[in-house]
């Protein structure tokens, strides 16, 4: 009898710690509107929910992109939103115009939100995940997500996009209580919504905490660190060894207490941080992901050759996967993404 | 014969290394839609530029938070996009939709930039700063200022406000001699017109550099640190003496090259700086300001108390301004300013 051997998937390999070389590769957002492919499966759909909702579609357009680059991930196509509707929030997207929701506020809001109907409604992206699991390329690792509970939070309060979170952060600053109840529900939900994935078929779950920055450290440390932590603790109860990656975007140098106290096996490091930081502080803890700047990848050109070579000098010694420092943007043509997968996959 | 006394004004003194108790104390966006009077003298006004370049109406809402809460500091009332406008680029602000340029993006689009009006087309803000250092009380110090040159830049480039910063990236990443042909005549123009500023009263300048954060660290040092440095030896060399105090916000752990290379005798902090690293790291070489969130302000009560306690029990041993991460909100309420410079004025 043989030990089974490590997972040949290079990005579960380097999740677990592994220098791997060339590092695994995959974007944000890879399956989206920059894709011609993705237009054409979307205008079918009746609504960006309803394509959430649609196993077909939805599994569709998580392979495109792997079918014209090769990453070595795929993430499940879906939307951080599907949690709040799936607690029984009302949810839409209106075209051009981002998600729109019915604003929880005052204690009484609370009252239509519950975890009962959440297997059931979310039935649709569980059926994603399996049918992914059966379908991606052997060497390919499959992803789940949720948003993290902070920035899921920002989006129930708010109705929707905000620029300054006055209204969450008045709750959260005003009346912690009434909004640790929002933030636990947040936890709950997610980490049933999580488990259900992994059950279903995901390797490895990425938790989007895309306003971390908004908060000052006391906040952050309440709000975006100690529900991740609790977040992380449950996931790896229900189901140990699976790996979780952080994004707590625009967070600075909180990274660090992030990437200290969490408990997540990697970070995604947004386009701001400086690499030279992140690999001497973070990258002895933690695998490090990311952080081409999406601007870079419809720059093109020389830039783009120039910066993709940076950041793999910088932090290739260690584990480390190639990735954007945020999602990538509906301007950027596809042959620019040809040319970056191609110079990762030529690193040595 | 005895040498001039040291000035008797906090805000200077902290800004020249010392320790002030209590703090000196302002607000960014203190003169502003929060306050009645100021919302009062703005419906005189035939629009937002026009208030701008009225001498006797900036003078007078710049005073407003003077006289209702005894300020250390006044800013000068003006926009960051006047320097734009001053070059020949049209420049209109519409009620609640924020400010629309005519973009620049191609070297044609230079053409009709040229620093030659400058100095007319900003006369009335020369005036405003000649009245206003008439007008303030003697302990009362003046802040001139400017944008600094990218974020300038990224207005100029999208012709507005902008999330992605897509078109300004395009070019700083694509076409750097143009880009840097823009980010030299934004040095040369805004060094011009602040050196005007001291000469007609400002005892110390502030630079507002508030899309900072979006660049990745390399693209950061050329278009954020390295543009900031020449403008500070530029105003240096002209009226050696004179204070500046940068502000690279959302620069999260790329504010510690920022102090170390520009020259700037102090750093406005925004909200998600952690305090202990600040001065640890920053407070040695330069005097720290900030870092208040402003949706503190607007959620008050206990809330407010223990986060203005915890930023002045943290930096207040070193020197350091008080004051908020970003600019005050319209809602505020008066009543949570009032209570704020209450408890900074209380310190000891």
């Amino acid at each position: 009898m043989t030990e089974p051997s490590p997972s040949s998937k290079p990005f579960l390999r380097a999740l677990k710690g592994e220098a791997v070389v060339p590092p695994p590769c995959w974007l944000m957002r890879q399956a989206g509107r920059y894709l011609p492919e993705y237009r054409q499966v979307r205008a079918t759909a009746n609504g960006f929910l309803d394509l959430c909702y649609s196993p077909g579609k939805a599994t569709e357009v998580t392979l495109q992109p792997l079918r014209r680059y090769g990453f070595d991930a795929a993430i499940l196509f879906s939307d951080i939103l599907v949690v709040p509707h799936a607690l029984g929030q009302a949810v839409t997207f209106r075209e051009g115009e981002g998600p729109c929701l019915e604003p929880v506020r005052l204690a009484k809001d609370f009252a239509g939100l519950t975890l009962s109907g959440l297997q059931g409604r979310l039935r649709p992206v569980f059926e994603t995940v399996k049918l992914l699991s059966a379908a991606i390329p052997p060497s390919t690792a499959l992803i789940g997500f949720a948003g993290a509970p902070w920035t899921v939070a920002t989006y129930m309060v708010e109705g929707g996009s905000s620029k300054d979170f006055v209204e969450t952060k008045k709750m959260a600053y005003g009346q912690p209580e009434l909004f640790g109840r929002l933030i636990d529900l947040l936890v709950d939900a997610s980490a049933e919504y999580l488990i259900a994935q992994i059950d279903n078929g995901a390797e490895a779950l990425q938790l989007f905490d895309s306003w971390a920055g908004a908060l000052p450290e006391d906040q952050f440390a309440r709000w975006v660190i100690e529900p991740t932590r609790r977040l992380v603790e449950r996931i790896k109860q229900a189901r140990p060894g699976i790996p979780v990656i952080g994004f707590p975007r625009g967070a600075g140098a909180l990274y660090l207490p992030f990437v200290e106290q969490t408990g997540v096996d990697a970070v995604s490091l947004d386009t701001g941080i400086p690499l030279d930081w992140a690999v001497k502080t973070l990258q002895p803890k933690v695998t490090l992901q990311g952080n081409l700047d999406p601007v870079m990848l419809i720059a093109g050109g020389a830039a783009l050759d120039s910066a993709i070579e940076r950041i793999l000098s910088i932090c290739s010694k260690g584990p480390f996967i190639f990735n954007l420092g945020h999602g990538i943007l509906p301007s950027t043509p596809p042959e620019n993404v040809a040319r970056l997968i191609e110079k990762v996959k030529a690193w040595s």
